[in-house]
């Protein structure tokens, strides 16, 4: 019998997200809708998306290679690799076999895990997955890598500004700067039919908006009580948001963000009034018999809660926002973006805080957990993780679309969506060196990748 | 730091297969091919399948209620549930979040989890995952339970005869009866295109069914390499046929089953000569100069390995091809369905004993582990599971079909695929008091299901 090794969690980030951007404000005079309807209403900046080179695979075929080669990790220390995502390419092969190229060529084969699928919460699933192999009696030793990876288009109207696209790779081990503390944990899962996918042959989702809303709000609700039962038994007092430096949340859309601490800044008061000063008492107090029913439903407890909440979102939430506003919806991808954010925003400060999570994926699972921020040793500091990223260069060097743009390339992406017998334009030019894109579908629907030269004159193919 | 609980694996096991099947020989007769195509080529000698009442959903709703009723586990006692499955209903809802009433019933929802997906692994996945858990840091002392679902169904044509339909549910906690033998695990994992799903409209696959076959071959090869090494590593001696009592393989039809174990005596055999007799070097050494290639062509190799491995196929391999010759192939379910026909046919004999597992996933993923066979404490004791499965009288209740209706049903159930707003005819005759079964899928594609009474006058509502 072996002993756990200690401090388990996420040792190195990276992120991609496609350069090929539109800001909601364009996407708002486009759509003819009232200003402020995307920005200020769903809280959105910009929206990334993939063109017609670019895809789930590809994407993640970016992060994962990037990841490795500015960490210097050989291939060949991956013992596990899995992936989380909810945009089906194919029904059965998972992503993470399109991602064994990479370590095949070295001659590592011998690799655990495939994909995890429940809404955006499959991320999160790998993680965990991943975590827990590093704590097993099977874990040889070697990294686990976790990818995250989706793109979320929808049909033309009011859900299409709440679109996104991106990747996310992430390197697991003991002694991590980023440590799950594995005992905070409560998750709610259950029944529902909020957001989901039964139309095989469309790439959108059936979604009715405002169940989606409140199966989230509950769900948090559910999983901030089991977390909080979980600290008390362990810690013998109780738990409010003051117990923890930062909160990150799944992110759909920026406002529903703010909502959501709100509701944990209510739940703290309904639990312990003294958890708030006299005039946010005075604030919610009305609020504090409504059924839970009652209060998904109340638009002035949001507005109150909101209020209330404002100062405490500006410290604990705000940091975690950028990327999500930046870029999007990014499904699986979402909450970490959000992390990549605070970790962006406040890299070598976070060591010896708490940041707690709140993981939601339609279906509908949920998991609220935490992390301890460590010193870590280089390259596995949040210093250098920060400056690797490079979240500020990334966001910078990227490509706005005129609206007319993006609904041509949204039209073509529709059409091959499901297609075979295809080759695509091959025009790589908005890419940044290193970036995998699709070159072809062929009659039997294999999909063939190529990559754009890291340095000059350099091309590598990956693929059949 | 905690230490590993002890003895990990499977407490329990519980298989559903459609009481709707077709004889082989009736099938060949109908298809009006060779007699002895399915029967002798393929090996196999009967196919489930599920009728317009069944499906994925409904087969694992039924398998996870069942055990958890004939073991008397409260349902607030799991702690985790994930399913491995590659028929896909819904691109995002994960087929665990459908289960989620049978818990949510006695409120309990703070249950980890999502779907694991590679074509036939995903099950494989979804077990180690669970097992990983139950070792990790983060468990809560609760059970594991981990689903195997499928429904394999073919186009017209030669691939037909190898569906199938199943789901196992197997419970996971220490101290287990069959427990896993963590270190002796070989995987090999790779890009390749054998078998896929990419027509997202359609339930059927892609396969190129000669180099699915190869790729079998292939990981197989690759994982006992590994696996042989990490044996050597941990015992000090090399690993042959001889070390394991059984060896149960992913069995998408017999015909494989034979020829994988011909391989891994022919692969003890070039490995060290001496593991085989004089009469069998003689037949095999014509063949020790092949390279690998050359070898998975050769249909004399094919031979002369079978007829060396015979009399070990018949004591270590044939005792658990009963279910996957008489249900077909289950997909994810296939390598616990042969595993279940171990039990049912060895029970008790089985204690003390090794067990090595080949897991395939086409695209591809494989891993080659071992079970150690332990006494087990009442309810879970070897004999109990195989009593409560009760193979013999499920396999003995089964009603065939003339190929006429089972065309039919194949067409109903095509036409229904990703299909909404219907009811079905709620017929559930031939199913067995406590079986779930499909009554409608509305227009908004949701699907609803009811549960035949377990005993007389009472039915139970599920879902929405």
């Amino acid at each position: 019998m072996a002993l756990h090794p200690k401090n388990v969690g996420i040792l190195a980030i990276e992120i991609y997200f496609p350069p090929t951007c539109i800001q909601q404000e364009t996407l708002e005079a486009h759509d003819g809708v009232s200003k402020g309807k995307y920005t200020i209403g769903l809280g959105q900046d910009c929206m990334a998306f993939c063109t017609e080179v670019e895809d789930v695979i590809s994407m993640s075929l970016t992060a994962v290679s990037s990841l490795l080669e500015k960490y210097g990790i050989d291939a060949k220390q991956i013992g596990r690799l899995e992936v989380g995502s909810e945009t089906v390419i194919d029904k059965s092969k998972s992503i993470k076999t399109f991602l064994m190229p990479i370590f095949e060529e070295c001659g590592n084969t011998d690799i655990e895990g495939v994909d995890s699928t429940n809404a955006c919460y499959g991320g999160t699933a790998a993680l965990f997955n991943c975590v827990n192999w590093v704590e097993s009696s099977s874990w040889d030793g070697r990294y686990g890598l976790v990818v995250c990876t989706d793109s979320a288009v929808y049909a033309e109207g009011p859900a299409r500004p709440t679109g996104g696209a991106a990747a996310i790779a992430m390197l697991i081990g003991p002694d991590a700067p980023i440590a799950f503390e594995s005992k905070l944990r409560g998750s709610h899962m259950s029944h529902a039919y909020d957001f989901y996918k039964p139309n095989l042959a469309s790439e959108y989702p059936v979604v009715d908006g405002k169940l989606s809303q409140t199966c989230y709000l509950m769900a948090l609700d559910s999983c901030y009580k089991s977390f909080c039962k979980k600290y008390e038994k362990l810690e013998g007092k109780q738990f409010s948001a003051d117990d923890a430096d930062y909160f990150v949340f799944h992110s759909p859309y920026n406002k529903l963000v703010q909502k959501s601490f709100a509701r944990l800044v209510f739940s703290d008061y309904l639990r312990n009034a003294s958890s708030v000063d006299e005039a946010a008492k005075e604030k919610l107090a009305p609020y504090s018999s409504l059924t839970d029913d009652e209060s998904y439903a109340s638009r002035d407890l949001e507005k109150a809660s909101q209020q209330v909440a404002k100062p405490l979102y500006d410290a604990k939430v705000q940091p975690a926002t950028l990327v999500p506003k930046q870029v999007g919806n990014m499904y699986t991808a979402s909450l970490y973006a959000a992390f990549v954010s605070l970790i962006h925003n406040k890299h070598s400060s976070l060591v010896g805080q708490r940041v707690v999570m709140f993981s939601y994926g339609s279906g509908l699972t949920a998991t609220m957990f935490s992390f301890k921020i460590r010193e870590g040793q280089h390259p596995f500091s949040l210093s250098n993780i920060a400056t690797v990223m490079n979240v500020g260069g990334k966001l910078k060097s990227r490509h706005e679309f005129p609206p007319e743009k993006f609904v041509e390339t949204m039209k073509v992406m529709e059409h091959r969506y499901g297609a075979k017998d295809f080759v695509t334009t091959k025009d790589c030019s908005l890419l940044s060196p290193g970036t995998y894109y699709l070159t072809e579908v062929d009659s039997k629907y294999r999909r063939f990748y190529t990559r754009k030269a890291v340095s000059d004159n350099v091309s590598v193919a990956n693929g059949h």
